[in-house]
């Protein structure tokens, strides 16, 4: 079982901070972004739009998207839960996971594309389009800062994928210059928290 | 417990098909997405980012976003499985799902948005971007041409969620000029079949 990803890309450490909550060991494969190595026909063979992560399983299935990764780990080894037990708290961290990757971390990667031309080869940067994205994501901390005064955790009562994204997201945010503001206390107290756990090193 | 929703808005449909799937009876309660009503206060309380679908239960919980709503009812009700059973069989249809709506229903949905301006008293329409948007959705076609060259369903063989998103996706489509070509066999063959469920017309 083997996981080619990109170890700078937001999405690749998503997966790797759900694997070390769940204290799984995986072999990771580096690919370069930049210079296409994941549109290779042979990563194309894996995953044919060509992005990271992909993991690879012995028997040869491929799965891509970072949530679908995780959600087959978290069928195979429930515990800890990450994308909740009951009905209600399952589609409630599924709720919460959507709207922070639509609100924050889509948001900032769309900043990113189209006000840098990171990837200009392989697609078109609109820069006007890319700032509009960069203030919907600033936008939404303030949804989150509402969120996290009356939770402990982005879903609620426990960490969750939700929290994962919420955290890649805002640590990827830097390189376009978005940041939870100092007046945003309880976003502040949470980013202390969720970046002291040991996963998030990985 | 009752869903608010639009009745011509795509995702709204996608969780319609899917309880019909489920033959799983809901009131719906209709709100006028131009108008704003979806923003109301009263409907922020239960969707802080005041989109539709909101799925409000009994005791009052509100859960909202389509994939969410659907993994509710899919907990609370496995049978028919529109997610999946196995481990991997639950990852390859998330990841499907997810490149669907990603590579086609958010671009159709973003092409739309900018190209019309029909939300622009709340977003900033940038026309350039609405019309990469849909060169895209255009270009993931041919994707699902290829996969369903060798599958019947998009995740495989069997119905489900992915199938469901990329026939809402297809058919709202229409309003900003995107189909399926004629020369794109499989999808016609894959429509044809999708369209003549008995759940299309929810």
């Amino acid at each position: 079982m083997k996981i080619y990803e990109t170890r700078t890309a937001p999405n690749p450490r998503r997966v790797r901070i759900f694997l070390a909550e769940k204290n799984i060991d995986v072999e990771y494969v580096q690919l370069d972004l930049q210079k296409g190595e994941n549109m290779s026909s042979q990563m194309r063979a894996k995953n044919p739009i060509g992005k990271v992560p992909v993991l690879e399983l012995d028997d040869g299935n491929c799965i891509s998207e970072t949530v679908a990764i995780c959600r087959y780990f978290e069928e195979v080894q429930p515990a800890p839960p990450l994308f909740g037990t009951s009905p209600l708290e399952r589609a409630r961290i599924e709720m919460w996971q959507r709207q922070v990757e639509f609100g924050l971390m889509m948001q900032i990667g769309m900043c990113f594309q189209h006000t840098t031309g990171y990837f200009k080869d392989r697609m078109t940067p609109i820069k006007e389009y890319g700032e509009e994205a960069g203030k919907i994501a600033t936008s939404y901390l303030k949804q989150l800062e509402r969120q996290l005064a009356e939770n402990e955790f982005i879903a609620g009562d426990s960490f969750s994928i939700a929290d994962i994204t919420a955290l890649c997201a805002v640590d990827f945010g830097r390189v376009v210059k978005i940041r939870i503001s100092e007046e945003q206390s309880n976003l502040q107290r949470w980013y202390q928290q969720i970046s002291a756990r040991p996963s998030a090193k990985a």
